[in-house]
């Protein structure tokens, strides 16, 4: 029989808020009630204020992340058109599986994983493509498998250099909410969110960010659909319904996730989700025989930490052991990665003694599984960092 | 300020039993963690056993049950096939506009809203249809708009009288779990269902169940599809697991409430929805100038039932009393019939209390927006009925 | 196997609003942490404004209001104390028993069980008195065996017509919250209550409103006692701590509990529970055979309804059948009124469609234990009324 | 505003499971149903198992243990009564003070806060006492404030030594349920626990353990009581019944609490304690000038540490930076102790990880404090010991 809490290290679901937990336990409701729309209406505005849109229109779908994703290929684009995507992990490998098979002609650019998206060769790409044959570009702003980030503003100005009409679609399932993101700003015209990351919910809700000018193109589109379709959506929206029985429990939740985000301040919980992953990376730095996957501080992820063990270990031991022996759930490494990496996840309602919580059982994991890392050394790291860190000053570094 | 419980009485979502939703207070967990198989395969086969099928296959997607009729067309069919289906209601109208929207061939057969699936019409085009250009043939089991059921194995009779090989698609989102279903004694090969009706969940997750056949058949699908392939879930749904992180508060709730279908028994579920059903309809039948939606005892629905009000008032002041002066939630009449029909809906977690509760709320409704009806006159018939009547003996007929 | 919800209609504990019981879905917390007077303080302010005082102070007890009765006695009077009392029902006679059980001399008036407190009795003895004999009067404001409810003022008048100096005790276990009490302006010294009652949370706190006075007569109370002991509270409670570790769970639900009864407005509270108890009465009014305990309008109580069944039938049947067929719980008849009485309880959250529940089903089960009442009839009495009765003028009376 | 979730570790209220906590989301009940006794009687049965009394009868007040403290004294003790008591804590110190205010004629021994019960003094005061004027020895089992443990069979073998007839008293709050205790084989007449520590629930709920002995001998006690009567409860809980509203939403927690003491089996929950708490001495016992307050081995507590600060520092500030900065909650030093130490409560619920956490902050808000001790040196030891310590070979030990 285990005993004590469960220590819930992946990188999403993430740990639930207890008010955003209460805030979900009600009874079911009429979600065509005349005042359904008092509940949900405020939703869609929140949101635009996560995504930093103003312009812009937010979907909501019973679905994880990956409906979205598909949401927006299936509303925007028409089979055989051409987009530019790039693969460095598990998940913007799937992204790709998915546009090949709704019938895009995908143009991909294999990186190391570590890595993330090649800004360069997309602005290349998009300077060569004087007949703007590209219909779109994709970026995996957070790299979920490998622990990286990408440089969103980088392909926006990749975009603008060339002067090119491509749209630009962003994966921000496990980084809107949670690190820097602004869709106005960056250009951005679908971007993909999930309800069980930043937004502290459990799965089952997808968020879908919609720039004006992808909602004028999908006038245009031709793909097949129906589950995922805007027009359907967008006939009821705007007064707080919509096409089929939504999951008005989530949405309980959500509104009071998102009080917490406005109450934090969005700068507040990326300075935030900052100090407590570079607490994190200092102690992966102190583990004798380990690295992060991300080669470099530009590629560092807020939100999730992938570590490479020693090469004569098996990274799913340390899983495992952790599992079983620690009760504590860390991400595994995906695909390739497998028994090369485990991964931390370090996003959402979190703070200082749950990542010490983390680290602390990782290493005796690591060690149960033949790691010879110092015990302590890692927590230690992180502990001073944790002591003297300021959130204020961070604060103002991050916005 | 509104004080005492909200009356939900729509169909669906339905009220929630206590024991799910305490089981659905959990707080999140690893949906790769070795173990998890440990609460999913169960509910895999748990909803074999309510589908009534041993050959078949279930499937559970994060999506309304809209979205389980997608996957069931995607999944099994192509641009252009032809299909038999009939429109009687709302719901068999939007499946129909998917249908078409999908890029199906639909010969859809118009039938009065009040009645259901016109066996015999199915019955001659199959019979007609020597080519067999016909791929599939549609049926909403229950029509949750106009509170009709239909009947399913008599189209299985007359697929089977005409040797036909078209597969049987069943919408049961509102009947399977509270009236009779036998997806592999009907021959049915994609069976529809969704959490928040006869399973007693929020929103947000659908069912579909597949038989061998189907699964036969859409290997050579070539719709376009990612978010509702078969083949993705197959892969990983062996083992407990699934392609995207799945609603698992969802599935700590299904769990229950499946064990509660398995307590009680299906046939006993079956028979407490007859006998609450018929109480209802009693109280229908004293109110004056008030009649049944369904035109006749073969239509008659035991999960609801569409009342349609007398002419001289309108059925949306019913509905809008009941709310804004009782704190009841009824069913709103759809389209066609919108104030001309309110709905009670009497399924999932009920006893004889709530459904009086129903009709005591109603009566009050109805004489406050004008109608002759004599208060408390509705609510005598039904206690006469759930006084005098057994269940044990209609147990034995459900059967 | 049970199905649909429990219907719970006995006179406490009440039902739980659904932001109540969110409320106390919490996990622990410090009890001595520096900000828990956050959570504390405001309760004793938010209990002091729904007893009505402003002089006095509130005690809160992790105890049943039994408890509180007994840290009334306790704290301020002395074994051999003569005190006034009367007894007209099970929670009266209780107390009495309390009373001598604790030493003090008691003049007891036994009343007929459906009538109150006998104003002209206390005052009589009152002013015979000239000695101050008496240390206190005792009066249970409403009995909730028999659904009484007794003037208060009353017995205020007639301590001030005798210029006498007794203190004033009252049990408003099943009142206060739920109708009229004014702790300052009745002069009433020691004010008990529960928190399962018109505080709509679980049993385990009961409330205790104490006098200026009395907590000055308290210091030379030399009574043993060490749990109840206003002394070790007080030392502690003005920073919000309590001498023992207090509820915390029942404190959260509280602080909103107490929100309700403020955004609701007390004198609302009031004419609700008029408004939804006179359905009640009126629906008892028109059941052939049956009469309510209270002998007339004078002694009739907002919260409680007690029903004397007609002779030839036994009010555990009704009992009985309402709870194992019907799955709805019924006050039953205590010690002398046992088998003639069964009570229907109204207080706390509840709306009409609730009261309408309890009146149908009992009906149904007053049928089935052999009652000549016609089904509905009750029902109906009540749906006129709850249709046509005013709130907003009732809420004039009740000011 | 505060993210993440709070690290508890005060020494009660302990972490609640999961599943007790969901097992107390439930809406009000009948507490007089003809089967309320359901649920209550097993409770009585699964307590019995705990305390380990197959002869002894289970009381359960709704109180804090307090409350239990009040019941054992005041119903098998009288006025002027000659009893033992030893004092060497915050909570030792007031039983005495209660047993004191209820009129019994103490001797106490003042012993070193670090220290527990001084058995000899016990004995040799009872071998003195040849006429028998003690009527009953009181012992801490396990003293919170100090993290001290005493012996229990000590106390016996003096009793029997002397074949003394004293009534044994054990303040077995927080202890029982998470070390060692055997009632009958003790000879223990008066056992008191609470809900709030090793079972794993909120305040609110008392239990106290009587012996045969002591329940004859309570027939003739002559002290005032009533809500914390003996006969009362006898007379009701046979039949599951209660003389005042019990705290329902407790009972279903005790439920699920129960059966995951019995699932674990206690021999394993006392080695799981034990194992857990050397984690946290060896801890302490790296952190440089810190020690336990307990002065040694034997007096070691497997539920609480009580750690004294090096000397140039102040305690006080360890608890307010782990509160403030690290939203953690420690104990606090009491009274006597208080500035010199802090407790980490290590009962109930609790697994590596959470000890693991407790010492991370702990080391932060010592060094924050100005405690020169070397961050993740603690963490290391109990790393260490956690990783290679074998749960069962301890387990055998335990028994």
């Amino acid at each position: 029989m285990t005993t004590g809490q469960t220590h819930l290290f992946i990188p999403g679901p993430t740990n639930i808020p207890e008010d955003v937990r209460q805030a979900m336990n009600v009874p079911m409701q009429d979600m065509r009630a005349p005042d359904f729309g008092d509940l949900t209406k405020p939703l869609f505005t929140g949101l635009k204020r996560v995504f930093r849109t103003e312009t812009g229109r937010i979907f909501m779908y019973p679905s994880s992340g990956t409906g979205a994703w598909e949401a927006a290929i299936t509303n925007t684009l028409n089979e055989g058109d051409k987009v530019l995507m790039s693969r460095f992990g598990q998940f913007s490998h799937l992204w790709v599986d998915m546009a090949e098979r709704l019938g895009l002609d995908v143009q991909v650019f294999d990186c190391e994983w570590g890595t993330g998206v090649p800004v360069e060769k997309y602005a290349a790409a998009l300077a060569a493509d004087k007949a703007h044959a590209i219909k779109a570009v994709f970026a995996t702003q957070n790299e979920t498998a490998t622990g990286v980030g990408s440089d969103i503003p980088g392909i926006r100005a990749a975009l603008d250099a060339a002067s090119h009409p491509a749209m630009l679609f962003v994966d921000g399932v496990s980084s809107i909410g949670s690190v820097d993101f602004r869709m106005d700003e960056w250009g951005v015209d679908l971007a993909v969110a999930g309800s069980q990351k930043g937004f502290m919910l459990p799965a089952g809700l997808s968020m879908l960010g919609v720039s004006l000018r992808a909602l004028e193109v999908s006038k245009s589109s031709t793909m097949r659909r129906c589950y995922f379709d805007f027009v359907d959506m967008m006939k009821l929206n705007d007064d707080g319904y919509f096409p089929y029985t939504p999951p008005t429990q989530l949405f309980h939740g959500l509104k009071v996730s998102l009080e917490r985000l406005e109450t934090e301040g969005l700068s507040n919980v990326f300075a935030r989700h900052y100090r407590l992953a570079e607490g994190v990376r200092r102690a992966i730095g102190a583990w004798d025989g380990c690295r992060l996957c991300a080669t470099g501080p530009k590629w560092h992820s807020d939100t999730v930490s992938a570590i490479v063990v020693p090469e004569e270990i098996d990274a799913r031991d340390v899983l495992r052991i952790g599992y079983e022996k620690y009760r504590a759930s860390f991400g595994s490494g995906l695909s390739k990665v497998m028994g090369k990496v485990f991964r931390i996840g370090h996003l959402g309602d979190l703070n200082e003694g749950m990542c010490l919580t983390a680290l602390a059982i990782a290493e005796m994991a690591l060690v149960d599984a033949g790691a010879k890392i110092e015990l302590g050394s890692g927590v230690a790291a992180a502990q001073d960092w944790y002591r003297t860190s300021s959130a204020t000053a961070l604060k103002v570094a991050a916005e």
